[in-house]
This record gives structure tokens, C-alpha cells and sequence, in this order.
């Protein structure tokens, strides 16, 4: 069983968290939405209020294979500057799990110092403050463990593609036909 | 001010869900989520939980210049026969409202009757239920007020098409550069 992180922040972006977390569910993760703050509702940057399964600050990070990052700005900049998710970035590049973010929420691998030399990518924009070997003509970067995109009309290609590292191309390919991935 | 009612009901393909919230809020919509089934928090169909704003049963249907619904095999068929929200289609179709629908949930348009003679496209199968006109060359269709789409890879492109009808081709241009739906 693959298990997933996604933290969830005040002011997420909803079409990129959910894009994850259904996907990822899709192909048959253990995918737990936890909570920055704590509290047990999480409000997105459009005001949808998503329930999550615990709080971050519960998690025992030692049993997942990767954390993925939502963006939205108000969300990614705590994930960027919060004591928690900072550690628990940084825990995860330090243990050879993956880390995955997208849109805005690079910032937050960039402020967890393990951007450096890594080819990414991000919402245009938000590269002005993390410099580095930004990629501005691809969708998703995978640079090994690190997986970047960049906004909510690639967060579906994002899903797939984390789902193309954890159970191969193969169930990646089939999601995306079941998901018409193919006729867009 | 332009209203659009999304209902939910349990087992809807959150994907779908989430990007018509959250464009047509981009957009500028009023937005208002309500729950089929009266109550607060309703379950996508890979389980996640999302408050409503209200129930089904509570609002004043008058007030709004669309109804949009989300896709989900568990959902689609809730809204196919259940009596309020079939009752609500007929009724934003009699008065002429935008009603759309996009993935299984076009079986809830035909339950109501207001499929007929319509071009209209839906998730790859679902049209076996519905006949008719089937269009399957085309991720959205705009038929007057009827407007239809495929599946989760396919609501950013129907949602913006949402925003096109309501509130003209700049402002959904404008929201899809935003979102990179350019760069796919």
C-alpha cells in the first residue's frame, strides 16, 4: 500500500488538492488529507470547505511514501512558512521519499532549502522568488524524488504523473483513459 | 449578480465538483452548494468530505440563473431520481435557465425529459441510457440552454464554458489564462 500526505492549508487550491486526492485514490492509495492548523475543516481559496482526516500534527510521517503539496496562494505561502510542514518537507527529501508540489506551493520545497540545483517548475511568477533552475516550458518535472507543476489546468497531469511514480505507467495510463485524459 | 445552484449528492466525482465552484467563483458567481440530502457534509465518490451551504430543500430556486451538476455514477443517479432535484431541472428548463451537467449526470437530464432532440455529450457509456442525440466528438456542448460534458478531464474546459455563457468569452478567457488552461 502506497500512502500519500496532503496538507491542507487555509486558502488551498481546490482543483489542484482534489485533483490529487482523487486521483491518487483512484489507483488505490491511502491518500490522508491533514490539517496545518489543526482544525478538523480546512477552507479553500474559493470557499469550499473540505473535512479532513486528522491533523497534521497527528501524522506519523514515518509511514508514507510522499507528501504532495496543493497550491493557492494563501495556502502554499503556510506550507512555505509554518514550522510543520517545513519539517516535514524537509523530513521526507532527507529520507529519499517523494515530494510533489504544485502551482504556488514550490515556494515551500524552496523556503525547506531542497530546490537548489533541481530542475522545477511552478505557477508563473512565483519563480521570481526561488530562482534556481526554473522550467517554464513543461507541465510536470519529475527530477527524481522532487515533482513540481504548474497550476490548476495541469493538476490532473500532476495527479497522474505522482501516480506514474508510486505504481507505474501502466496504472497512470489507465486512469488517465478512464479519466478521458486522452481527449483533452 | 449571476446565482448558480450546484447540488450535491453522495458519491459525486469531486474533480467536477470542485472546478465548477471554484471558476465560476473566479468568475464572480454566487455560488451556492447544497446537499440533496439535507445534510451538511456530503462524500465525493473517493471520499472527500465537503460542507454544503445549504440543503436542496432550503433554497429558493427563483433567485438562480443556473443549475450545474457534477458527474459520480453514485451521484448522477441520486439526482436522476431523486424527486427535488429532478423537479428543480424541469423547472430552470421551463423558465429557461442554464441547466448543465457534465460526466453520468446528463442521465439526470434525460430523467427530467429535457434531453430530447438536444445534441448533448456525457461520459463515454452513459448514452446507452439516454440516446438521443449523442455527440461524441465534442468535451463540451452548448446546446442553447442545455449545456454538457465528459468527465473529470474534462471539467475545467466545461466549467469555463459555464463562465462563457454567463458571463461572456473576455472573462473566460481571462480566468483560463489564469489557470494555464492554455499551457495543456
Amino acid at each position: 500500500m502506497k500512502k500519500v500526505l496532503v496538507p491542507l492549508a487555509k486558502g488551498f487550491e481546490e482543483i489542484e488538492a482534489v485533483s490529487i486526492i482523487d486521483v491518487l485514490r483512484r489507483a488505490g492509495a491511502d491518500v490522508v488529507v491533514a490539517s496545518v492548523d489543526g482544525s478538523e475543516c480546512v477552507c479553500s481559496s474559493h470557499n469550499v470547505r473540505v473535512l479532513t482526516d486528522c491533523a497534521l500534527s497527528a501524522v506519523d510521517s514515518s509511514s508514507f511514501d510522499m507528501i504532495a503539496l496543493p497550491g493557492g496562494s494563501e495556502g502554499a505561502t503556510t506550507l512555505a512558512t509554518d514550522a510543520l510542514p517545513q519539517k516535514l518537507i524537509k523530513e521526507f527529501h532527507a529520507k529519499g521519499k517523494f515530494v510533489a508540489a504544485i502551482c504556488a506551493a514550490p515556494i515551500a520545497l524552496h523556503a525547506a532549502g531542497i530546490l537548489q540545483n533541481v530542475p522545477y517548475t511552478c505557477y508563473p511568477g512565483c519563480n521570481a522568488q526561488i530562482g534556481g533552475l526554473y522550467t517554464e516550458d513543461k507541465n510536470v518535472v519529475v527530477s527524481d524524488k522532487i515533482i513540481t507543476s504548474r497550476g490548476p489546468a495541469t493538476a490532473l497531469a500532476f495527479a497522474l504523473t505522482l501516480v506514474e511514480v508510486l505504481f507505474g505507467t501502466p496504472k497512470a495510463k489507465e486512469l488517465a483513459a478512464g479519466m478521458l485524459k486522452t481527449c483533452c
